[in-house]
């Protein structure tokens, strides 16, 4: 998938390995909202990463390994994070940079569950240190990253709120054993609830001072998405009184070290709920990589439950 | 002192220490921020400190122990915190609120230390985490949090960049190692030596983009002080991009145990600089308690460097 102002399909050779890399051939590959941002030309491709194939993740099949491979063979099934270059059917990878996918998940289950479960997880746990008996508040919990992070809280042990707009989303959410809430309501549920220890704010903005508003003393605010809106108002001296905390933080430019430091705390916090089927990668739905047009079209607007794919 | 709209000297009786609490008798007390906020009805005091007495630190000679103490004896020099009731000569404190105070410092100077170092410490180590060879910029250097910060960050080995407006501040800032910028100039020398690991924030909201433009990835942000303004525009993209953190943090209305961690850290990590004279209490001036409303004004005043302390 080449993006330059426009989306289009095209033939290229397959990647070479390098060293310690593997190429993976994937059926499906997840979009991102960072992949809409990259075609709008707000968000250049990381460094080292092809400059004009976006896509953050990759799930598939190894099918070469670099002279310095030492984890997996040809034929293993992993999936992980890419710095680009994800949107395609042959995709390189750093070995570090995947984990082995769980027997249980069929192909496109798992195309849905790295760029969302890991940035969920490094969310809440690795940045924001969820622990249990934690109330987290996820603010736009029914996207590919918020179904990710209720999961992951409740299974880690928090009492999850999730604040959502449509029915039928709330409906699926509460399945996942999260309290749901609307904007109306949701600090004054949260307070009531002894405070939010953690936000995980993939909204933006606007939600800012309510987050604020609902945090319990040394409470956690973590910025993933700013959708709705990219700076608003700040009360630091409501932030003092909390003595609270709000965290900026993205996987996309991270070093390589701290990506594989990322993937291998999700391998091993997570993918236990994965593979015995507590947790689930949600896909909303797939595209042909030929609609990828319409794929980002869809993306764009807002009432998705999960993950959108493209099938190649 | 009493407060209560007004500021009044008056006899009361000593306090009587219960359990594991010291009654210290005291030559000096510093003056805080908060006092004065306190005096201005914006912040009554925490819950279990006298209600109009402010005073947010102790200093001086052991005269009573309750039952329970078991690490000081009559006649010892202790200094620490106090969640009111500082601006006294006779001070009830819990016994592990207080360290030894070093045999180098004299009455007046130990008095000068404890608020402002232990803020300082417990901002720029223990909450922001500040390790040797980071980027340490301290916004208001000259107050008492700010020349302490300024020392401490110099000690443990950060590089510290001072942000003051006088020019003799800036030239006794200098002599404690710190490189001396202006509001003009600030961001600029900061980014030029990569960034800061570490903004100690004493100033207020109009500071804050400033901060996060002078951030250096994953660096810190800490709010202490917000004299100059309590809210501000905050551009969460920014905060993202950089992967920083936003911490606000106060020392006066934190649980008994919260207290107690923060005076052993100090006295762990700093008292050793405070005794063989790498660091100082650094005093500004000493009012009589007896004229408490001009040192109240002149507190309140820019231009300081170092503490404003009442003598009894």
């Amino acid at each position: 998938m080449i993006v330059d102002e426009q989306l289009r399909l095209e033939e290229r050779p397959d990647p070479a390995p390098q060293g310690g890399e593997v190429v993976v051939a994937a059926g499906y590959a997840g979009i991102n909202p960072a992949d809409l941002a990259q075609l709008a030309g707000r968000y250049p491709a990381p460094p080292g990463s092809p400059p004009d194939v976006p896509g953050l993740e990759v799930a598939g099949r190894v099918v070469a390994c670099g002279g310095q491979v030492r984890d997996w063979q040809i034929g293993d099934r992993v999936f992980g994070l890419v710095g680009g270059g994800g949107l395609a059917d042959r995709v390189v990878v750093h070995e570090r940079h995947v984990v082995a996918v769980p027997d249980r998940l069929e192909d496109e289950e798992a195309a849905a569950v790295p760029e969302a479960f890991l940035t969920a997880h490094d969310a809440i746990v690795t940045q924001a240190g969820l622990r249990p008996g934690d109330v987290l508040l996820v603010n736009g919990a029914s996207g590919g990253v918020g179904t990710a992070a209720v999961q992951i809280g409740v299974l880690a042990g928090a009492r999850v709120f999730a604040s959502v707009r449509s029915e039928d989303a709330a409906r699926r959410l509460a399945d996942f054993g999260a309290e749901v809430v609307g904007q109306g309501d949701a600090v004054a549920r949260v307070r009531s609830a002894g405070g939010a220890d953690v936000v995980l704010e993939l909204v933006g903005s606007p939600n800012l001072s309510g987050d604020l508003e609902a945090l319990a003393t040394k409470g956690r605010i973590v910025i993933v998405g700013t959708g709705a809106g990219e700076e608003g108002p700040l009360s630091l001296r409501a932030l003092m009184g909390r003595r609270g905390r709000i965290l900026g933080t993205h996987l996309r430019a991270r070093p390589l070290e701290e990506k594989a430091a990322a993937v291998q705390a999700f391998g091993h916090d997570v993918l236990p709920f994965l593979a015995d089927g507590r947790a689930h990668g949600i896909v909303d739905r797939v595209f042909p990589a030929e609609q990828a047009d319409e794929a980002f079209e869809y993306m764009a607007r807002p009432g998705k439950f999960g993950k959108v794919l493209l099938g190649f």
